[in-house]
């Protein structure tokens, strides 16, 4: 029996593009379906699949749903491991603990990073929101100039948890730098990560999931959304 | 040679007290390391310990630091396997996230109630904070009787991630239905928690950990840090 693979998700949500690069670097087939209305109208679907949060993404395999994006990362390491080793963790009780606290701190500091300024025209939290982003791609800048290990990605010569995380946020850095006029992701700030950028981004599953999120379309996406929910126009 | 296990913590911190419960499940002998200070004057080994959060608990195995308290169970686990598949996690791939999920939902939601009970004398932020504890206890007893399988806790039988995780938030509900007058761990909200949370405070692990956070105890020291950091007396 072929097993039934759907991912739930809307194009945009960095959360659901790293579901999409996990299982293309699986090389799992998924059937892909977009929530069309997450804000206003969300899908019997989605709220039978995800009722605690009614958040995308969900992956649906073989009619079990699973929430939460690290979560579903892990579950699909699990799932389809691989045979060499080269899993999004790695086999080692420590170095699994590293990778599984780094995703866990760029998910959790980016995100506070670009709420607080895409939330808020000017002022105080646009001011913290700048600092977090800049202090925290200085700090995983550390981290991956410390943890690389003859590759050139946070899991050495092939992708990891922390590798995909990060990945998805790029085009999320970079509408949060447009809107706070700023720069976070630059040579003297981070020259480990901005080299990581480059070649992350041309790594095949991260290049054809990230082509579903093209910067300039969450940009003017982002843009809609600030103006209507919560007043602000640039 | 015997491996060296250090615990570095602060006596009233949920998250310590769980890698405490953690080690005693495994039979881990190990070290434990007061962090004395922990507002005003961080120590030393904590700095260079958890250098990105300065944050408790550290647990410190063969002099590598490991960090951030879901983190550390799951190193634990794997570091020290129990060899009757009744680790904190269980080997199914499905199993594991959704134990993953409800040991996230209860840590974040949790906090989160708390936080807005503890912070706030009264008013809105208040009434969130009661709202958000009493739908996610509504929550947890609907998943604590939907996952159970033939045992009184999350992990069946034996306890696993989730019970070490919300056992050690039950001083701080109660600490906070105090602040917040209220009630959510009762009855006629959830049932099934309440015979849990009976339960689970007397098996050996957890009742050792939590002998070292009496409720009266937490209660008296969220009181002093109240009205210094937040000027509320009740």
């Amino acid at each position: 029996m072929s097993s039934s693979v759907k991912v739930l998700s809307a194009w945009r949500s960095p959360f659901g593009v790293r579901v999409l690069i996990a299982l293309k670097e699986k090389g799992v087939e998924y059937e892909y379906i977009e929530e069309e209305d997450l804000l206003e109208n969300k899908s019997k679907l989605l709220l039978e699949s995800n009722p605690v949060y009614k958040k995308v993404p969900v992956l649906i395999h073989n009619g079990k749903p699973i929430c939460e994006s690290l979560i579903i990362l892990q579950y699909i390491d699990e799932t389809w491991p691989s045979h060499d080793n080269n899993g999004f963790l790695p086999p080692d009780p420590y170095e699994r603990a590293i990778v599984r606290f780094w995703a866990d701190y760029a998910d959790k500091k980016i995100f506070e990073a670009i709420l607080l300024i895409w939330k808020n025209a000017k002022g105080e939290l646009v001011e913290q929101g700048r600092k977090i982003m800049k202090e925290s791609m200085a700090t995983l800048d550390k981290a991956l100039k410390d943890v690389v290990r003859g590759g050139p990605y946070f899991g050495g010569e092939n992708i990891n948890l922390v590798d995909i995380t990060l990945a998805t946020w790029l085009s999320w850095i970079e509408t949060a730098e447009t809107f706070g006029n700023f720069k976070s992701l630059e040579e003297n700030i981070c020259p480990y990560l901005c080299e990581w950028a480059k070649l992350v981004v041309q790594h095949p599953s991260v290049k054809e999931g990230l082509a579903t999120i093209p910067t300039q379309k969450v940009l003017e996406s982002a843009r809609e959304t600030r103006k209507k929910y919560f007043g602000i126009s640039e």
